[in-house]
């Protein structure tokens, strides 16, 4: 196979990229300035020597070279210790700092349990559970889970609420999930009888 | 202008059609079975004729022969006299039926307010400020907004809310608007920020 | 059923028409000025009396109150009897017409044959075969098959030109098909393997 | 910045990338195993280093390490010497290439020429004016413009035979342009103009 070939099969595996625009990749960094593909080599190789991901909420972050372990977020001490939010993605952690609503913990569950019970899940559950077990000795009353609102985010909830019962009841920590209601934008003929039914519970 | 043109003319101005879509309407006509066409006509005319508006909440209803000038909610002595909900279409009030999630009134506002202030407006707030003064005495405590999450949903509530705050004063009504988080199939990473903190207000 | 879901049904039915856009097509029709809805009723009833398919290329046509079974295109003897344009439908027909490039006869087949071979087909074959005949007389020499550039389009073709075989060797009738290449707006890169060897080949 | 915005924003500028793709990227590379990294960096380099420009056609190519400056196509002796066919991008090249429809020689245009006449062009004109009369003297006949069939495309063909025109007549070149027509899957009622007299022009 030819190094064109072979560098397209590689960008086919970036998220959301099919075989014809893989190969427009290749084509733009052939003709890119050799000072933009040699800056990005050296960003993806920095990218992966210094960004960790956290030893706490599991999210990446840059390294200080203060030889520190935690986020940025982890270390800051003014932060809720209160309430901590699961969240599936670093994306998703991402949008909810970027809207200033949360103040508390971060915890990156890395994606969702599948519905089928099958597959293999990178779902970090015994993390999580050192997690709160560690948390409620500081000061958590409160996990709220932030994940997606579809089938596979309500089953993962489900799945999670059940396997960290325990801690919690032991713990005396209180569950919660992010309220449904009407989406930005949305109208309410185009909305399904369970966002309906959310919108008018939570009116206020 | 030819007969084809001119009924495709028509079929332009229904909701959601272009002109070739119009032409294919024209020509399916044409090919349909006279029994088909005939019931069609009759329909529409029927529609026009049987089909009233209800006198009280402006929905369209079907009249049973009986005089009537009520709809089958409004001439309900068991629905809620108590909350009010205010839709801006007869659509949104089939979606809000169909949840299920309201047993009482409803009031069909006929669209919303322009954004702009200008622009004829069809909005029925002298019949929703008669039927406020109405409905108090009859035990009406609360009206639910239930407009669209938009920008022109939220301007119109703001005005409503406005226009009739000295008969709620009056009457003691209280105002309220559907909950705003995530919608069904919503993902966190793809929320805008006022989603994002509405949901964790709302989180239960 | 209510009258409302009956006319929603029918509205189902046309081309393109899903559940949801029906009932808007209901509401619009409710809430519609009464000279409209009128004219409507009065243009869809006028469009099946009035309107005829001509008796010799099947196409829709307003009749002019002359008793005439013909269209303007065919009853126009100015026209170029020795070419035969073969379209699937009058939309196409129209869109011929519109770019002026055709000054010969029509007929209008009605449809495609299904690949698979089953399904009733509505494909006027008897009725080409006996133009084909009469017009082999009229100094018709060639047959114009301008059916949709798919596999369905392709096999009706195929199918067409075996059953009228016979009749085009009598008559000394030559078939042709629509040139194939690039369609205004398609670039090289997205283009399929045919379309590149029918453009290289009609290069000019 | 910090080093996932940084690396967010070379993402960016790839062909077809937003913001929060650009970002999905940083996160994909920072979860990806690190032997797929090293091997990406590794493919970058080398394609970097090892594919270069043809210098007859301009079309990027892997050397084998024998010191060459032709690609495969244009150091083979048995394609034909008397068609050259001009593509804007390698991407088109590799469509016809897969065609099989073409046994010439290819030019890399790169791009097209800017309708407005403004905007920086990096055409490579002269390099085919030059490329036009070696050939001319190796057996070349025709000059093929196979560009998209848009009006950028259509105008920079213009401007190609202009500028080339005196090189043509002196060495008895000529000229031809793609076939228009129906592209595979298109409908008669959906084609413009210019396409349905191209394929009226080029039926066959």
């Amino acid at each position: 196979m030819s190094l064109i070939d072979r560098l397209s099969q590689q960008f086919v595996r970036f998220p959301g990229i099919g075989a014809r625009q893989a190969r427009r990749f290749v084509y733009f960094l052939l003709s890119a300035d050799k000072s933009f593909v040699d800056e990005l080599i050296r960003n993806i190789k920095k990218a992966h020597d210094e960004v960790l991901q956290c030893a706490v909420c599991f999210r990446y972050f840059e390294t200080q070279n203060n030889g520190g372990f935690l986020c940025t977020l982890c270390s800051d001490k003014n932060r809720d210790a209160s309430v901590l939010l699961v969240v599936e993605k670093d994306a998703d952690l991402d949008a909810v700092q970027k809207s200033g609503a949360h103040s508390g913990g971060y915890f990156v569950l890395n994606g969702r349990l599948p519905l089928s019970g099958e597959g293999k899940s990178f779902v970090r559950l015994p993390e999580l559970q050192e997690r709160l077990r560690k948390e409620a000795h500081n000061g958590l009353k409160e996990v709220v889970f932030a994940l997606s609102a579809n089938p596979e985010g309500d089953y993962t909830v489900l799945e999670l609420k059940k396997a960290l019962a325990p801690i919690a009841q032991e713990n005396n920590l209180v569950f919660s999930t992010l309220g449904r209601g009407l989406s930005t934008g949305t109208e309410l003929e185009y909305s399904d009888e369970d966002t309906i039914k959310s919108a008018l519970q939570n009116r206020h």
